[in-house]
C-alpha cells in the first residue's frame, strides 16, 4: 500500500568533530567573540578535515538505515539539497547511493541553497507519491567551509559544515506528513548573497569576470537580513493559512539558522513567543541546506519535538529563495 | 482546471554561434576529424565566448514564453538540470527566475549530469499536479567547455555547450503527456566519469586529494559505453513495459547524444530501427543535460515530430544515472 501523504520515519545528522571557536577566529582575522556573539549569536561552528559532503551525508544515510532498521535496497529515492557537492558530477546523492548500496534507487542533487531542505521535503513528496516509490532519504549536507575566504573576516565567520536528514515513507497511513508548503524565489536579489562563482577558462572564453566572479562567499548582509525579515513572515503565514491552522497550533517553528536576529525579528512579526522558535546557531553556524535538518534531529532526539506535533520548518537563503513547509510530525 | 498529467506546450533552444570543428581542436592537440569522427560521430560542437549557462537558460526561457505568448508572471516553476552553473549559489533556474521577470515562480536546479533532463520531466510533472501549480519551465543548460581540460584530447573533443527547455502545462486536458518513466542511479560506477571537483582549501581541512580530484572531465570511456549500452536499452523497455507500449508503437527515441556508436548499439539491441533514433551528436557533441532537448526542439521544429507521436527520452552518463520517459507529443 501506498498513500498520498508522506511522514518522517526518522531523522539524523552527521556533524563534524572539530570546532572552531569565535576565539579562534580572533587568532586569524580581525574579529572578537563579542562582536560576531552580538550580531549573529554565533559561538562556534563545526569544519571537516578530512571529509566531504558526501562522506557527511552516507554517515546520515547509514544512521537513518540503522535506526529505522531498514535495508539500503528498500530505498527507492534519495535526494540530496547541497550547495557545495563533492564534485559537479557525480551527484552527491549518487555518491551516496553507490556507497550505502541503495542499488533500487534514484539519486538527484537539488540546489535552492538555504531553502533547499524545504524545496526537498515538497519534491520528494511528490515523487513518493508517483508510482509505486515507499521510501525516499532526503538530506541537506554542506561543507562551506571550502566556500569561506578564510580571510574574509565579513562572511568567515558566518558559515560551518555538516549534514542532516529524514527517512520519508509514504507507507503508512496516519494523519502525520507535509500539510503545505510555500516555495517563494525571488532571483532578482540573488546578487545580494553569491558563492561558487565557476569561472569559464576555455581558449575560447572572451568575456570579462564580473565583480561577483569569486568562488568564495559575497554578502551583502544587511539587504539579505531585510528580505528574510520582510518575506519569511509571509511566507509562513501562507502555508498556514494553505494548511488551515494558526500560528497558535504550531508547537515549533524549525527555522533556518543564519542569524539569531533574524529568527528574533521573524517570532516578534508573528507575535509568537521566541520560545516556540528553537536556536542553535551558536554551535554550528550557518550550514545553509543542513541547517534545519540539523536543528529538527536534536529536537526530536532531546524529544522536545514529539510524534503529533505541528511543525513549520522555514529555509530562507541564496536564490534568493525561501521555502516553508508545514507539517505533522 | 488542472489534470493529473503534463504536456509540452512549447520547445527551444539557444545554441552559442562560435563553432569549433574537428580540424580547428586538430591545431590544438594531437587529434584529428577522422579520429574524432569515427569513433564519436562529433564533427564539431558550439562554445560560449561570452554566455553563461544561465544566459543561455535565460534565452531559452524568453524563447519559450514568446512562442506561446504567456506573460513570465504565469509561469509556476522554473527547474534548470546543469552540471555545469554559473555559481553554487544561486542557483540557475533562480537566475532565469529573476532576469525573465517570472515573479511567481519557485525555482531550483537539480543535478542528474546528463539525465537531467529526463529526471526532470518527472520531477516537474510530479510538481505540477500539486496545489494550483500550472506551468513549468525545464531547462537543460550547459557550458561544458569550462569543465573540459582543452589539453587532454581524449575528453576535450567529445563536450559543447548549449540549452534548451520545454513549457509543461497541466492546464489542458488531453491525452498528451508524460505515460512512463524509469530513473535508474548506479552510483558504484560514479567514478568513472567526474568533473568538476570542488577542493576544500580551508586552513583545516588536511585530507590529501585523491586521484580524481581534478576539476576538468575524467572519463574511462570504455566502461561509461559499457554501462549505456548494457543498461539502457533495459531502461527504455522497463518504461514502455510500465506505459503498456511496445517498441513497435514509439515514433522516435530521441537519446542523449553521447556517441553516435552507443546510440546504434542500443538501437540495434532494441532490434528498432536506426530510422527511428534522430542523431545531432555531429553539431553538436555531448551537450550533458541540454542534449536531449535540443534534439527534441530541433525535431519539432522541423516538424518530423508531430502532436500525438509517441516519444522516448532516455538519458545516461554522470552518476552514472540513466533516465528515460515515454511520452505522447
Amino acid at each position: 500500500m501506498k498513500y498520498e501523504n508522506v511522514s518522517i520515519l526518522q531523522t539524523a545528522s552527521s556533524i563534524p568533530k572539530k570546532v572552531v571557536t569565535n576565539d579562534d577566529l580572533a587568532k586569524m582575522m580581525d574579529t572578537s567573540d563579542e562582536w560576531i556573539s552580538k550580531r549573529t549569536g554565533i559561538k562556534q561552528r563545526h569544519v571537516v578535515t578530512e571529509q566531504s559532503t558526501s562522506d557527511l551525508c552516507v554517515d546520515v544515510s547509514q544512521k537513518l538505515l540503522r535506526q529505522a532498521n531498514l535495508p539500503a535496497k528498500r530505498i527507492d529515492l534519495i535526494i540530496v539539497a547541497t550547495m557545495s557537492p563533492d564534485y559537479l558530477t557525480p551527484s552527491v546523492s549518487a555518491m551516496v547511493q553507490g556507497k550505502i548500496g541503495a542499488d533500487n534507487a534514484a539519486a538527484f542533487d537539488i540546489n535552492s541553497a538555504c531553502s533547499g531542505f524545504a524545496y526537498g521535503l515538497k519534491i520528494a513528496k511528490q515523487m513518493l507519491t508517483a508510482d509505486k516509490s515507499k521510501y525516499a532519504l532526503l538530506i541537506g549536507g554542506e561543507t562551506l567551509s571550502k566556500l569561506v575566504n578564510w580571510q574574509d573576516r565579513s562572511t568567515a565567520v558566518l558559515f560551518g559544515d555538516g549534514a542532516a536528514g529524514v527517512l520519508l515513507t509514504n507507507a503508512y497511513s496516519n494523519s502525520a506528513g507535509i500539510l503545505a508548503d510555500d516555495l517563494q524565489t525571488k532571483g532578482r536579489l540573488g546578487h545580494y548573497l553569491t558563492a561558487g562563482y565557476l569561472a569559464n577558462k576555455s581558449p575560447f572564453y572572451q568575456a570579462a569576470p564580473t565583480d561577483s566572479a569569486n568562488k568564495y562567499f559575497l554578502m551583502n548582509g544587511r539587504q539579505v537580513y531585510k528580505f528574510a525579515t520582510e518575506n519569511v513572515p509571509g511566507s509562513i503565514r501562507t502555508a498556514l493559512r494553505k494548511a488551515d491552522l494558526q500560528t497558535s497550533d504550531v508547537d515549533y517553528f524549525v527555522l533556518h539558522q543564519a542569524n539569531s536576529r533574524i529568527v528574533e525579528r521573524i517570532a516578534r512579526d508573528l507575535g509568537v513567543s521566541i520560545a516556540k522558535f528553537p536556536i542553535n546557531i551558536q554551535e554550528y553556524g550557518n550550514t545553509a541546506a543542513a541547517s534545519e535538518p540539523i536543528l529538527l534531529d536534536e529536537l526530536v532526539k532531546k524529544k522536545i519535538i514529539r510524534r503529533g506535533n505541528i511543525i513549520v520548518l522555514s529555509g530562507f537563503g541564496g536564490g534568493l529563495t525561501i521555502g516553508t513547509v508545514v507539517l505533522k510530525f
